[in-house]
């Protein structure tokens, strides 16, 4: 039957243990090579583990013996120790790319035949300060110092800002190979995971991670303020560079997005990978059971790897005290949607991977908006460790992305969409983006900007004109967004030729139109327009109308009746 | 520490491990009272575990010294050792409500007194056929004789469907204390999950349940064509029901939709339940999840408790052979965002539940497409089966509820709305709900149509009317979702008197006003605004434009270039 081999996993961490979660929920057994009571083998009791470590040749083999199928919750693994046993079981991803990639230099120099895009690099041979000084008057400074072997959280890298920093550099990383690397200037990391099944490399969407102490703090997925475009690239080079690799399984890259949004591969893991930990909420499948399928040979529905919902991942990191992460894990409690998963990993040292919390949202600020509060926790937890100098980076929820346009074609149309600005800015609490552009003047911009509209997130675009109106019909004709026209009262015509040049769209091209001059109205029925898919936004647009009515019924309507009209009369 | 308390679980089957699945994530030791390799245990690995069944008194004795809070994966435990052993360990619900509501007609007693609403029902105190058939006189045939204890999926349960009937249903539950309950006619099976905390009665949202078999077979979350007021109240009566029982954890509250709308409570579990299982992937807080951190008294906030997505959960019941139900897990694993998971129950027996599948998508529509292939594939196992002799009933994804509903004052406005209508229905797919309904003959309806056009999944509506043309306004007057006026020309002043009276709307009601007879632009209109939400429709308007374009530059433009505008004119 599909679920009767039986996997060996090397290394019972966390990820092993989450690994483990998805065999049991498939009825998989999973035979875990590591100490007794490691966090994998508290969720699995059988008696087809093997105690030991995933270093130590001899256990290798005899976790080779007890599975079908094995893989490694780490790359650090003893890659002879896989070749040897490859013979008689089968190994994903294969001991090749293991090896390959966990020599970080030889990694770079086997994706750099395939046309990966990466910061230049030199490798030492004898490691000498004259050698480094060499290496940077060629790559420039700062550039980063790296351990070809066993680099991981910033273990192994030295950032050589200056020729005065080399003695430093060497000294903290003696007895180690080495190559250098030239810095690379990025204005976000982004990092994707990668499938890689008997025919097929799937990948899941890009996220966007911030490091904090060389450690992943934070992962948005999807990425934030990111285009498809660039979302897609990254998924593609990812895809490309996971492809140059042998053998099946989950494998996590990590990107620089650069100032001019190329991208540029930082390295690989071949493994799962902390910056895919969301999927475990965030989508149809996680990573874990992803990799499950991909080593096992079981279908894995592409649509599956999709976001469900935006999400953002929190890792909880030892703090000062050995229980200190508990306190980050009990705040979550507390917050809406906070899916919880902590490691037993038993005593934290600090600096320590203790677990993770996952928040998913409707949107991307929502989820923002509900994690704050435990990011100021964890900052706070932080902030009491002596083993680190370094301030938080300050973090608070990014403005969301507008969700409404409003485009004038010139300066003289503000006025008449004040009221409207101001209504759905105080009433419903929502900022648009407010923006000149003219079908006239600026035909280009005007273009560019409503076809550029949908991806950066806007749902509505209203646009106000006048006279020979042709602002919202143009906007219309450059987008698939519905476009709300308010007709604005020129010098003559009463408005009525802005009326008829938005109204009068032929059949293709339609322009929501609402009364001249009429702002109050265009912002009304954008809201309504999100509000059909956001409740919090419909019940807004329900109040407003109930605030109408008892200003109609209850005030005006009594004040009538009190005054009698002729006095009412009077009073206006 | 908040986690550092031990949970004691009366059971280990299928409810038990995944109650120890969200213990594991908290790192809160479970300590499970059942046989050796039960289904819990397998996924928890430590010495705390008790080897005996829930009914053994001394083994109930033996787990309450092991644990800090006792609780119960089933109902029918022996609540005289709960209430022994209640002394010395917190057991969570209490064991009056778990002896309460393990007695069906007890419970129905105690809840009565409550103001619940419930089919009628008699206790029976001979079981003799002449007792039977004056309670059969009472609440008339068909009737339920069921069992007061020890009944669940479908057994202790007997229809008598007439006076005939009698000797059959007391031989079938002879030896068992029995009553009665009046045929309750309903059209539809609701149940809510609740979890009553220290201070607070919580609800999951109403969900729909499908039987076959008397046993559970697929739940909808949220029930389909179930309007958010009934919605609503069967949250209320659930959480009125178990505010009847004194303790804290997941209560299961099944109940009947009446033909009229009412509801009728049907029973209750005083445990974590079937029509729970969706809330893993479907909710931010799994029912397991919330049972634990009930009994422990750890936050729970109510958001975590709403549907993040559109939820089907199928049961994976045993087939034919002991491993036919893994042929249904088999085919799941090519479902898209299907999570699967099985019980290790090991070798199955028909009728028994090996497992579930639960999907989510974007809209219950898509989820129901998604599953449909999978229901066939189990409807073919059960089909396999000797044991049970009824077909299989039929079930396909429902028709899903429209978004856009077209309203138009007078049969003499469809000839303009039909170019607007195909174009919704033949490119778009997507079918409006059409109705005639007028702001002048029928304006009552007209208001409660367009006042309840929001809670039967209505988005935008498209109103057409001609002359002095009120209804595009007055329903926009009646619901806070955007409605789209189409003007119809009429006999005189060529639709500007229908222009007009739609688009001059006074500033606090918007209507989206497209061109004169332009049904076209109205239904592109409703496109783009469900677009704006849905990518696949915003493709689609993507793809009508970029049709336009091509249409225009290459099949005019070039026919034009080719016969010049005089041989072009002649053809035109």
């Amino acid at each position: 039957m599909w679920n009767s081999r039986k996997v060996g996993i090397l290394g019972g961490g966390q990820l092993g243990r989450m690994l483990v979660e998805s065999c049991n929920r498939l009825n998989i057994q999973a035979n875990v090579l590591d100490a007794e009571n490691s966090p994998a083998k508290l969720i699995s009791f059988h008696d087809g583990h093997v105690t030991g470590s995933f270093k130590e040749r001899e256990a290798v083999r005899q976790l080779a013996k007890s599975c079908d199928v094995m893989t490694a919750e780490i790359e650090h693994v003893d890659t002879y120790a896989l070749e040897e046993v490859a013979s008689e079981v089968q190994v994903e991803p294969s001991w090749q790319a293991i090896r390959t990639i966990q020599n970080k230099f030889n990694q770079k120099e086997h994706l750099r035949q395939y046309g990966i895009p990466m910061a230049d690099h030199r490798e030492l041979i004898k490691n000498t300060p004259e050698e480094l000084a060499e290496v940077g008057e060629q790559l420039g400074y700062p550039m980063m110092l790296k351990s070809k072997t066993m680099a991981y959280d910033g273990r192994g890298n030295f950032r050589v800002n200056s020729k005065e920093d080399i003695p430093e550099a060497l000294e903290a990383l003696k007895d180690r190979p080495l190559y250098a690397e030239k810095w690379a200037y990025f204005k976000m990391e982004l990092a994707v995971m990668v499938i890689k099944t008997k025919d097929e490399v799937l990948s899941y969407p890009t996220v966007e991670t911030v490091q904090e102490d060389s450690i992943c703090k934070l992962v948005y997925a999807p990425a934030r303020n990111v285009s498809d475009k660039i979302n897609e690239e990254a998924q593609a080079l990812a895809r490309k560079a996971v492809a140059a690799f042998e053998g099946k399984g989950a494998f996590g890259v990590e990107m620089f997005l650069l100032e001019d949004n190329s991208l540029m591969l930082c390295e690989i893991a071949s493994r799962i990978h902390n910056s895919g930990h969301y999927t475990i909420e965030g989508c149809g499948l996680s990573q874990f059971d992803s990799h499950i399928r991909a080593i096992m040979d079981l279908p894995i529905p592409a649509k599956s790897l999709e976001i469900r919902q935006p999400s953002i991942m929190l890792n909880i990191i030892g703090g000062s005290a050995p229980d200190t992460h508990l306190k980050a894990a009990e705040a979550a409690l507390s917050i809406p949607n906070a899916a919880i998963h902590l490691y037993s990993k038993g005593a934290a040292k600090p600096g320590r991977k203790m677990g993770h919390i996952t928040v998913t949202a409707a949107t991307m600020h929502e989820a923002e908006t509900i994690i704050q509060p435990l990011i100021d926790v964890v900052d706070n937890i932080r902030a009491q460790r002596t083993d680190i100098k370094t301030k938080a980076q300050p973090s608070g929820p990014s403005k969301p992305a507008p969700q409404v346009a409003v485009v004038m074609g010139s300066d003289s149309d503000l006025k008449t969409l004040v009221p409207g600005l101001k209504l759905l800015e105080n009433y419903f609490g929502i900022e648009p983006a407010v923006e000149i552009t003219s079908a006239h003047r600026t035909p280009d911009y005007m273009a560019e900007y409503a076809a550029e509209a949908a991806s950066r997130g806007i749902k509505v675009i209203i646009a106000a004109a006048g006279g020979a109106a042709h602002l919202p019909g143009m906007a219309a004709a450059h987008t698939a967004l519905p476009v709300i026209g308010v007709p604005v009262k020129g010098s003559s015509l009463d408005g009525v030729d802005s009326l008829y040049s938005i109204v009068q769209m032929p059949r293709g091209v339609p322009v929501a139109t609402v009364g001249i001059n009429n702002s109050i109205n265009a912002a009304l029925l954008a809201a309504r327009i999100l509000g059909s898919f956001d409740p919090a936004i419909q019940r807004k647009v329900e109040a407003y109308a109930e605030e109408a009515r008892a200003e109609n019924m209850e005030k005006k309507g009594t004040k009538m009746r009190e005054l009698g009209w002729e006095k009412y009369f009077e009073q206006m």
